[in-house]
């Protein structure tokens, strides 16, 4: 801290945000020494200790408020980690060099609603789901639908090129997003093209979007909306393959059509997500978590988590066409141990298991793989839409289910997000791994990532978020290993191989999770020369490596070395 | 030149690519001396001298030619100017310290065409109309048709954001691009994402995109394809007014419908093209101008105009409603005189012209405003979209004047590129400005812009590129004074004075014609602070001052200083 005592830092940083709105206390430092990254959960619930802590806290309510502090920053020669909802998956917000950790969530507002423009002024502290009512409640959506969306900001967003589960229809944040306010590592407040269409020149916006306030920090955006859909047609397929399934997706992209949403679960996940492995009660998981830190000021924004009716314990698992008895009662009864806290043995033999699941997955002779698939917009042109799709689904070798399992995705569609936490109270961990990659290589990518993670964990699979070239691929995986030290170690190894998989058949290590700390090595695999391009930018604009230092395969200390 | 001799140079470059490939004679330095600016036709056809000649030209055929060349540059300290067609209209790539021009035209393979994944590799120097007739053979569209597509480039499209005319479907060319190959200004090769949809981290394909040859020079490019259209539906539609006209547009948009082409004349745009100022055999001013310079090998590519069935002339005008005898004939006399060659006593006094043709458009009491609108792709949807959007148009008060008006434009689509030489023989000139805004601010950027060019040329609009938050205004404009200087002065003040109009009231200067020379001044106005990014941005990508120095309100001389 350059010398300075922490009365003095206090100091320091109260006469910019005021007292309030500045903490040093140790119960606030633990809360941000990290975000919702599984390493560190399983690290909090093993008992290890906390490697990293900020050693301030600072809530600040204006853009020129946080130009001042990141400004004191550079003058003490301490870090800044820009922090929104906490929810991030891949160490994004852990202060790796102590520093300042600036909170945005005061930073709130809905500036303006434009029906003229079908824009929005927003601030970058404001919560996704409250930001998404308000929306509403004048007629329009933003279109974006992260699984966080109750625990994450719009500047987080923003951040990590994040993805909602409509994205096929609305694209990315990246995609909504007409311009930006920043605030750079220098401390320079810049204000980038508000009209996208009017781009002349290099695109400003497309820098900060994805760099993970290692450029600088997001302070408000302005962001396309769309009216709200008249109607929404939910539909649920089957195939009999991933690969079967897969090309079903690409047919429909490429001709031109729009869902709003295609999820297309493996055998293994469409299996196990019959037998209801990690079912739990949401509201009962999120208690228990006491994740997502949201300050008192945002009590409007707490989480409202949706209706759990399809939860009910004992709701038998629908009859599965072609599916025996047999596959059917061993694999119920193997899920269930698993959820009844019996995953210890389970899932410290993963192949095992995988091989299990994979066998009673295969023995599902025919729809072996679920699809969800959705539609949204003005009445006449989604009903064509959605026959035309339909159809296409048909000849590509679908089976229509009808509305029902797309109404039951619908209706838990944010669940997933709570349901992490009675895994890490057993002793074990889950996490999810999004890469992607083109058609033509994504069998490949599929079968890579699956198999370098199954060596370690429990895998399964749904392919989400399709393009006309290509399509995301989300990996969950469960594993569990004796003691501390070892858990760390299996799901480093998880995490080592799988993006070495993903590198080496021409896939990428994200698509929508951002890169943190968990990704920084695979950057330089993936980037190659460009990585070259990311750290004379991060000279320019953050030349004392202030902001957010060590994530992104960006160095920790020092001054940035350029080529 | 750093002491060199010019046999020295000459000799430095052909150990690199070739002695035929290399070419300092006046001749070739003289064509590469401007592109297509009207600023450098004037003085061309009015006897001003040539102000910059680049020391020399070459015509690489590998990027690792293209490196090695930039990398000579550098040790020389000369600049280097990207070269692609040389169609561009703001002085992109004229030497201002001379230097070595490189044309990319040999590097113009087409190296792939995926089925796959709906993409296509392709190297900058690729002409734009062979490369579409190329994807159309097989099935294909890029869905990129700028009106310079017969003697344009990939990459020079990609330096400066270009638009296609059915840029409302198919986007921009900066959403086409998927990734890029491109030799930074120290000399490095870099590729950007392949996989446009893995994105993490900061964009760079983006920030290339657009920088127009300042940062480096773009070798090839991943670009969108889209299946050819299955059909293509064309409609003429007369609007009482431009207010009209283009609330009708932004209700269209806004309700997501996608035409793939619509653009609305101001009444003065439409009057004039009743009477055929600006009418002229496209094929004749082809010839004449000599302009687009195109190499031998690229014989093939060479321009095969649009048919010009409409253009013979006694062709009379189709009769409008509502439109007074009186009036058409003053006003076809006027037109005429102007096309007979009497333009320079019209076109000195600009304003005179402008208040003519303005009374006579008012005095057309109804339908003063045409629009031409098409939709284009598979044959359900499109029907299906296209009665939705021309129910929308009428019940936004427009008048369905059927399918003729739409194939006449489809028919003429590229010739006004080729019209431009007739009036500069005259000693008068022709010059567009393509503006842009949000629809809340577009009538006071069609009135201010439209005030500031008329003080000085006789001015016409229409609005094309139509988005959801907004459109572009591409203004027509011809003048003309007495004697280079003045006639230079007149130029000069109406881009002064109109892009000045157009900053203060919130709209940008360019669409997709880029900034060059010519509004480099007015990026300052622009972009403010956003600009200290950009010169961050080129000191690290090309800190010598390699890359097209001077251009896009860079510095022209020294190397970059930093904020």
């Amino acid at each position: 801290m350059a010398g300075l005592g922490e009365e003095e830092l206090f100091n320091a940083l109260a006469s910019i945000v005021g007292g309030k709105c500045v903490s040093m206390v140790e119960r606030d430092r633990e809360v941000y020494s990290r975000d919702m990254w599984p390493r560190l959960l399983i690290r909090r619930r093993q008992g290890g200790e906390i490697e990293h802590l900020p050693h301030a806290i600072v809530w600040p309510e204006s853009e020129r408020e946080v130009a001042a502090v990141v400004r004191l920053a550079n003058k003490l020669g301490m870090a800044i980690i820009p922090y929104g909802g906490g929810s991030g998956v891949c160490g994004g917000a852990v202060p790796l060099r102590g520093g300042i950790t600036i909170d945005m969530k005061r930073m709130d507002a809905i500036q303006s609603i434009s029906r003229e423009e079908l824009v929005t002024d927003v601030q970058a502290g404001a919560n996704g789901e409250r930001f998404e009512r308000e929306l509403r409640a004048k007629g329009y959506t933003l279109g974006h639908f992260p699984s966080s969306i109750y625990c994450s900001t719009v500047g987080g967003w923003l951040a990590c090129r994040a993805a909602g589960q409509l994205s096929t229809k609305y694209g990315k944040i990246e995609d909504r997003v007409v311009g930006l306010t920043f605030v750079t590592g220098k401390g320079q407040v810049i204000q980038t093209d508000e009209f996208a269409r009017a781009r002349r020149g290099p695109d400003w916006t497309q820098l900060i979007v994805g760099s993970e306030g290692t450029l600088g920090i997001i302070t408000s955006a302005r962001l396309r909306i769309s009216p709200a859909p008249e109607i929404t047609i939910l539909r649920g397929f089957a195939f009999e393959s991933v690969e079967e399934g897969t090309r079903a997706i690409r047919k429909v992209m490429q001709r031109g059509l729009r869902p709003a949403v295609v999820r297309l679960y493996d055998e293994v996940d469409t299996f196990i997500n019959h037998v209801s492995v990690f079912e739990s009660h949401s509201e009962e998981a999120l208690e228990t978590s006491g994740l997502c830190p949201w300050p008192e000021k945002g009590a409007g924004a707490l989480p409202v988590l949706p209706s759990s009716e399809g939860d009910v314990p004992g709701t038998p698992p629908r009859a599965r066409k072609g599916m025996g008895d047999k596959a059917l009662r061993l694999g119920r009864r193997l899920g269930s141990r698993i959820k009844q806290g019996a995953t210890a043995a389970a899932l410290t033999r993963p192949k095992l298991v995988n091989s299990t699941f994979g066998a009673l997955a295969n023995s599902i002779s025919k729809s072996g793989c679920k699809m969800i698939i959705g539609l949204e917009g003005p009445r006449l042109r989604t009903e064509v839409e959605a026959q035309l799709t339909f159809a296409a689904l048909e000849r590509a070798g679908g089976t229509d289910e009808g509305e029902e399992p797309g109404l039951k995705w619908l209706a838990h569609r944010y669940a997933v997000s709570y349901k992490m936490s009675p895994m890490f109270r057993e002793g074990g961990f889950v996490d999810t791994m999004e890469v992607a990659s083109t058609w033509e290589r994504l069998p490949d990518l599929y079968e890579s990532v699956k198999k370098a993670i199954g060596a370690h964990a429990v895998v399964m699979a749904h392919f989400s978020h399709a393009y006309a070239d290509g399509c995301s691929i989300y990996f969950s995986f469960a594993g569990r290993a004796d003691g501390l030290l070892e858990t760390q170690n299996t799901y480093d190894a998880i995490w080592r191989d799988g993006l070495a998989a993903a590198t080496r058949v021409g896939g990428t290590i994200s698509h929508h999770h951002g890169i943190g700390l968990l990704k920084g090595q695979a950057m330089h695999g993936e980037h190659r020369e460009a990585m070259t391009l990311f750290r004379a930018l991060k000279n320019t604009f953050d030349p004392n490596n202030t902001m957010n230092p060590g994530k992104m395969g960006l160095p920790l200390h020092g001054e940035m070395k350029v080529l």
